[in-house]
C-alpha cells in the first residue's frame, strides 16, 4: 500500500463534518506517536519502511502541499526546506530525499515535527470553511491518505523495535478473551457470471477501484475464515517450506535464498514458537489468522493445501454483503494484532489477504491529472492485491472494493491468507 | 519464454508423422549451431542467456529423460554426468548445475554435444515406432520444447555476440526489398463481451494455454500494427526515456538506474541511429517493427501516445481469425530481423508484443503431475505476457492461444509493441 | 584507528591520580554529547560510524567489563544485556550486536545511557582506592580507549550531521585569527642510519607502538608542514583526480568506481569551494592543512608533486623531538577543525598525517594474552599508519610513536598529508 | 603478480642470444595452449582470472606494440582492432576491453590467436638482428613479462577447471617416486644486523626489485623448509579455521563471511582429503607443501603455531644463498604441481611463500616514465610479498631478490607458507 488519489465521484464533505474527521484522524496519528521517543521515531529500519517522524511529517505535507500552498491565498510554508525532506515520490514535486536515507533526518526533532502538524493544523482549520469543494475533495483524501500511513506507522514501528536486540515492548499486551479453537474451514459458493465490481461512487473511494465494471466469475468457493496460525504450524511440520513442489519459483528461490523457514517474527523456542508484536515477544496464539507471511509464502501455502487464492474479483463479490467497518480493526493506539475470529464468515479486519491478481488497471482507468494522479497507476506492475484490511487498519478505512498492493515478498505488513478453489 | 507442458487434449500423433516432424526439428537446431566455433558455443554472456551448447544438450537431455530413460526399456544413458550438467530448472529430477555458471563447461566440446544428440536421435527413431501414445506425446512435447529453445538459441547468441567488442557478424544480412513505410495505425474494433479463448483443444498447446474459457471484453480498439521504429525515434526525440510521467515506478527506477535511453543494441551515430544484429551493426530501417524494448519501455511508449497496452484476451480475440503460420517467422538459419510488415492487419510474425496482462494461471488451471508439471505453472508470477511470435519464432509454433512470457525489464528477445485503447 | 592494549611497561598509575584522570576523561566524553537530542546519539550513518549512544555505552562497558566484573568481587552488572550491545569486536568476550545494525538501538534511550555511565563511574570511583595493579592499569588503559573514541565520536557526528539533508550545524563557529597564508613548504633533512623507535616505557603507550626497536633509516627529508586547502585546490584545478598516472591502481578504480573529485565535505559553488563541517557548511579555509583525503588522494597529491610520503620512522624520527602535547588538538567540546599551522616545524595536531607505512607488527611484537590482546594486532593487514594527532584528538593522548591505522580509502578523520622525498 | 618493467639496470642481450631466448619462450607458451580447445581457451572462471586466448594475444600484444610499433619502421599491426581487446591495464596505451568482460570475446579463435602470435614472431625474429639497445631490452622484457604470464595461465586453466562440473583432468598425472615424509622443521639461523638487498644489477630484474638498498634485521630464524599438508591436516582438525583468535580481523571476515574451511580444491570425501588438479581429482599427499592458501590462512596458521610469517628481507637473506634456478619448477607443459621437498634446505620452486610483507616501493623507488612505467610501482597498496617461485614458474625466472605479490584473499595461485620466528 502506498497511496492514493481522489475518486473523480466523490462529492466534496461539508467543512464541519470534514473538520471533525480531520481532528479525529489528526488525533490518532499523534496517539501513535505518544509512547516514542524521539530516536524511535527517527530511525529507518530497512528502506522499505520509514521513520515515525517521518510519517507525521509528510501527512502533514501533503496537507501543506496540496490544500494550503495550492488553495490558501498568502499562505507561508512553516519551512521552506521540509518539502525537499518530506516530499515521499511525487515526482512531479520535484527533488526530494532519498528513500532509503529517510532515517538520517535526526533534525528536525519530534518536537518539532509535532510543531509543524500543530502549524498545519492550525492553518488548515482556520482556512477550512472558506474552502472551495475541489480543496475540501483534497482534505478528504489528505485523511484516508493519512489513514494508510497509520497502518504504515504501526508497521513500520513493529519492524523497528523487532530489529532492537532487546526486543523493547512498545505496549502492554492487549487483554484476551479465551476463544474456542476455530473449527474447519467453511466453503462459500461464489456467485457465476458477470457482477458488477469496482467503487460504485458512493462515499470516498481512491482511484485505482474503479472504473465500476463488469467482470466474469467462474464456478468457485471461498473460505469463510483465513488461515489459523495452528493450520501454518501444520505446513511447517510438513516439510511446507522445503519441499520446491509448493512453491512458485520466484518464491523458492526468495525461501532459499533468504534462509526462510516460519513467518516473519516469529522463532522456534523450546516452548514452542513464538512471535515479535508491539507488546514484545510472546507466544503464537495457534487459534489467530496467520500473518507476516508473503505472496510466495500464501500461494505454497495453497498449493500445499490443493486448492489456491481467490481473485480480487471473488473476494469482492464475496465481501460486498459484508460490514467493512467490523471485525477487529484499529480503533486506538496499542498493542494490534490478529485475534481468533468469531463463529461465521468474516471479511475484514485482522489480516490483509493476498489475492491471486496482479495489481493491474481495471478496464478504462485513467490517473487523474496533476501530482496526485502519481499515487497509484504507476505502481501497476509487479505487485500482487491484498482485500480487507487488518488489525492495523483505522476503522472505517477499508470497503469491498479497496485495493491494497505490495510486492510478492513483502511481508512486515499484517498480511494472511484466504483459500479459495474452483468448482 | 521458458518451457512448457503438454496440453490434456493432445492426441498422440501417429509414429511416421513424429518421426518427420522430429527430424525436422533436430535438423533446425544444428543448421542454426552451423556456424558457430566451438568458443562461441561455450560462452554464457548474462545469467538470463545460455551457451548455445547447452541449448544444444538441454533440448537432447528432455528426449531422453522423459521418453528413453521413462520409456525404453534398457536404454543406457549417453553419459551419466550429463543430467546434472543439462537439466535445465526440473525440481523433480534432482540437482543441477548453478544456472549461472553454465559458461563454465568447456567440456563436452561442442562436438561432443553434436555426438550426443546424434545418439539420442537415432536411439529415439529406433524406438519411436514402438513407443506407447503417452511417450509419443512427450516426443511431440519436446519439439515443441526444442523450438522455444531455437528462438532463445537465436536471441542468446545475439547477445553475446553483441559483448564482444568487435561485433562480429553472424551471417550475411538478408536481402531487403525495399518497402513503403507504414502510414498511420489504424485502429480495430474489439468484441465487446463474453469471448472464448485459451487454447481449444485441436493440436499441440502447452498447459497453460487452458483450459479454454469465457472471458469478458470492453469496449476497445487495438492497432493493426506493431509500433515502428520511426514511431520509437519520435519517443526518443520527444524526451520519452527522460520524462518520468511516462513510467511506471519500477520502471522509472530501472531507466534510471540502468541509464537506459533507446532500444537494446541501438547505438547513436553520426549518421543516425544503428542497431546490432545477427548481420554486424547497421542502420535502424524506420519502417521497421521496433524490437528488443522491455515491458516497461512499452508501457511508457503507450502512456506517452495517449493510449495502453491491450490485454491477452484483446489481443487473442482480434488474432484469433489471423493465420497463425503467416507473418515474418523463421524458416531457416539466418540474420533473422523483424521486417517492414506487410499492408493490413498482422497478428503473427516479426516482434513479440508485450500485453498488459500479467503472466497467471487462467480460471481452473493445475498443472499436470509430475516433472512436467513444473514447465509454466511455477513462472506465474512477476512476469508479463506477450504475444504473437517473432521473426525467430520457428514457423508453425505460434498460435492464437500461446503465451509468451518475460519480466518487465527483460528485452533481449525479439520483443515490440501494439498499442489499444478504449472505446 | 580503533583500540589498543596496555603496554607491558605500564606501572599502575597512583589511584588519586587515576581518579582524577578518570573524572576529566569521562567529563569530556559527556560533554561531547551535550548537544545532542536522542536521535542525533542513535543513528548511525555508516557501517564504518557508530551512534554516539553506543560510543557512549561502550565506553563504560569497557570499564564495566574488564575492572568492575572482573575485578570487584560482588559488583552487579548495570543490565545483564547491555554486553551484547556494548561490546565492539572481542570474540573472546562472546557474541555481540552486528556492527552495522548498531543504529537500530533506539533502546536503551541516551538519558538511560547516561545513567549507565552514572551506575560504572560510582561503582569505579568507589572500588579504586582498593583495586590492585593490574586492575589500575586497565582503568589508566581504559581512559585512553576512551581517548580514542571521543575522537570517532566527533568525526562520526560530525559524518552523520552531513547526511542530513538540512546541514545542521551542531555548534557555533570557533573565533578565528586572520592568518598569514604559510609560505613554500620547507624540507627537513631527517636522520640517516640507524635510530631507536618505538615506545620507551616511560608512560602509558598501546601494545603496537612497541617493542622498541633499532630502524634503519635512508637519505631523505621531510616538510615541515602539512599540504594545505589552497595546494590541494591547485592539485584539483590541474585535473589531478581525472590523471590515472598519479594513481595507484586500486586508488584510481575507487576514484572513479565512487566519482571522487575532491575532499569529503568539499562541494564547489559559485563562490568557491566550501565544506561542511561542525559549525555547517562554510567556505574552505586556503590556509589552513587539507584534511578528510584518504590514503590514496594522498599518495597520489604526492606522486603529482613529485615527491612521495614519508615512512611511519622517519615520521617519528623527525618528531620526536617535538612537543607532543603542542599543536592543534582537542581541549574541550566544539567546532573543531584544522587551523593554519604556526610558522616553524609543526608535527602533532591539526590532522592525522598519512604514512606510506602499512600497518604491520614491529619485531618481537606479540598481542598481550586474553581479550586485550585484540585490541591492535588482529587489525594488521590491509592498512595503513597515520601519525601525529588531529584537532579532535584530546590533547595529551597523542606521542611521537603513536600509530593510528585506517584503510586506504576512508577519509572520514581528520586526516592529512605531509611530504618527504629522497636525498 | 602482474607485471613487470626494465631495470634500470640491464644491459641489453645480444640478438642471437636474445632470438634463442624468445623462440624458447614463446614454444613453450604454445605448448601450454595445446591441450586446449577453442572454448578451453576463451571462457573466463573469475574477474581475476584470464582467458588462456587472452594470455596468448595479450604477451604477443605486448611484443607488438613496445617492440614492433615503436621501433621498426613500416611496422603495420596485425589487426588494428586487437590492441583494444589485449591491453591489459596500460592507462597510458589508451581505452581497453573491460576486464571482467574478457571471457566475451569468442572471437578471434584460438586458431587466429595463434595466428598473430606467428605474425609477431616472424616480424620480430625478422626485426631483431637491426634492433638497437634499448628495443632489445624490451624484448627481454617482454620474454620475463611473458613467463609471468605462463604460470598464470596455468593457474588460471586450473581455475577454470575446477569450475566444470565434470572436474576434467587437463593431463595425466606426473610420475611420482615415494618420498619419505619430512621430518620436523629445522630452524635456520638468520643473519642480525645490516644487510644489502635488492637486485645488484648483474641479469634482468623488475623495477621492483631495486634499488639494491641496506635493511636491518632483527635476531630470528627462518624454516627450512614449508609446512606441508599433513601439518594443515593438523591445523585444520585442531579447529584452525574455526577459532577466531588465530585469525587478523580481516581474515577471519572472510573466512566466515565465505565459509572457508580448507585449502582451495581441497574436498572432504569418505578415503580424506582430495584436491583438484591438474590431472584431476586426487588425494591430497600428505608429504607435499601444502598450496592454494591465502595471505590470512597462512598468518593464522602460522599464529597457531605460536610463530610468524618471515620478512621478505629475512627470507631474501636466507635466500640469497641457493640456486635460484633449482628445486622444483616448470620446465614443460604439464600436471606440475608441488612435491615433496628434498631433504635440506630449500628456498625455490614448489609454491610461492607469503611473507609478512606489505608490497610496498624500496627506498629510493621510482617507476621507469611512459606506459612501462604503470607495470609495478601503481600496485604497491593493500597486497602481500611472496617470494620463491612454484612449480609453475618457468625455470629460470625466480631470482632471490624477485617480489610477486597479490591481495591477502587471493589464492588460486600455488601459494604456500614458509614460517619464522623472532629469536
Amino acid at each position: 500500500m502506498s497511496i492514493l488519489a481522489p475518486s473523480a465521484a466523490t462529492s466534496a464533505p461539508p467543512a464541519d463534518d470534514l473538520a471533525a474527521r480531520y481532528r479525529s484522524v489528526r488525533a490518532l496519528t499523534l496517539a501513535l506517536a505518544e509512547p516514542l521517543s524521539d530516536a524511535d521515531a527517527t530511525v529507518q529500519s530497512m528502506p522499505d519502511a520509514s521513520p515515525a517522524k517521518w510519517h507525521l511529517a509528510h501527512t502533514s505535507w501533503f496537507f501543506e502541499t496540496f490544500v494550503l500552498r495550492d488553495h490558501v491565498p498568502g499562505y507561508a510554508l512553516h519551512d521552506p526546506r521540509f518539502p525537499f525532506l518530506f516530499n515521499s515520490y511525487y515526482e512531479a514535486e520535484g527533488k526530494r530525499h532519498a528513500r532509503h536515507r529517510r532515517g538520517m533526518i535526526t533534525r528536525p526533532t519530534l518536537d518539532e515535527v509535532r510543531a509543524y502538524r500543530a502549524h498545519v493544523d492550525a492553518a488548515l482549520l482556520a482556512a477550512l470553511p472558506a474552502l472551495p469543494a475541489d480543496a475540501r475533495d483534497l482534505v478528504a483524501l489528505g485523511c484516508h491518505h493519512e489513514e494508510q500511513h497509520q497502518e504504515l506507522f504501526v508497521t513500520d514501528i513493529l519492524h523497528l523495535f523487532s530489529e532492537s536486540p532487546l526486543e523493547p515492548a512498545l505496549y502492554a499486551p492487549e487483554p484476551k478473551e479465551p476463544v474456542a479453537m476455530p473449527g474447519p474451514v467453511g466453503w462459500i459458493t461464489g456467485r457465476t457470471g458477470i457482477v458488477r465490481v469496482g467503487h460504485d461512487g458512493r462515499g470516498f473511494a481512491f482511484d485505482c477501484e474503479g472504473p465500476r465494471h463488469d467482470a466474469l466469475l467462474h464456478p468457485h468457493a471461498i473460505a469463510d475464515r483465513t488461515v489459523t496460525n495452528s493450520e501454518w504450524m501444520r505446513f511447517i511440520a510438513d516439510g511446507g517450506y522445503r519441499d520446491s513442489r509448493h512453491w512458485l519459483s520466484d518464491g523458492w528461490a526468495w525461501v532459499t535464498g533468504e534462509g526462510i523457514a516460519a513467518p516473519l517474527y516469529w522463532e522456534a523456542g523450546d516452548g514452542g514458537w513464538t512471535r515479535f508484536g508491539l507488546d514484545g515477544r510472546r507466544p503464537v496464539d495457534p487459534a489467530a489468522p496467520v500473518t507476516h507471511v508473503s505472496f510466495y509464502e500464501a500461494d505454497a501455502f495453497a498449493t500445499w493445501a490443493g486448492v489456491r487464492l481467490p481473485t480480487e474479483i471473488e473476494w469482492e463479490a464475496a465481501a460486498a454483503a459484508h460490514d467493512a467497518s467490523g471485525g477487529h480493526q484499529m480503533d486506538r493506539a496499542g498493542a494490534v494484532e490478529p485475534r481468533p475470529a468469531p463463529q461465521g464468515p468474516a471479511f475484514f479486519g485482522n489480516v490483509w489477504e493476498w489475492t491471486g491478481s496482479a495489481y493491474r488497471p481495471y478496464p478504462g482507468f485513467h490517473p487523474v491529472a496533476g501530482a496526485v494522479g502519481e499515487y497509484n497507476g504507476k505502481f501497476m506492475n509487479g505487485q500482487f492485491v491484498l482485500r480487507g484490511g487488518s488489525c492495523a487498519t483505522p476503522r472505517g478505512h477499508a470497503r469491498a472494493s479497496y485495493r491494497n498492493f505490495f510486492y510478492p515478498h513483502q511481508r512486515w505488513q499484517f498480511t494472511g491468507v484466504r483459500l479459495a478453489k474452483d468448482l
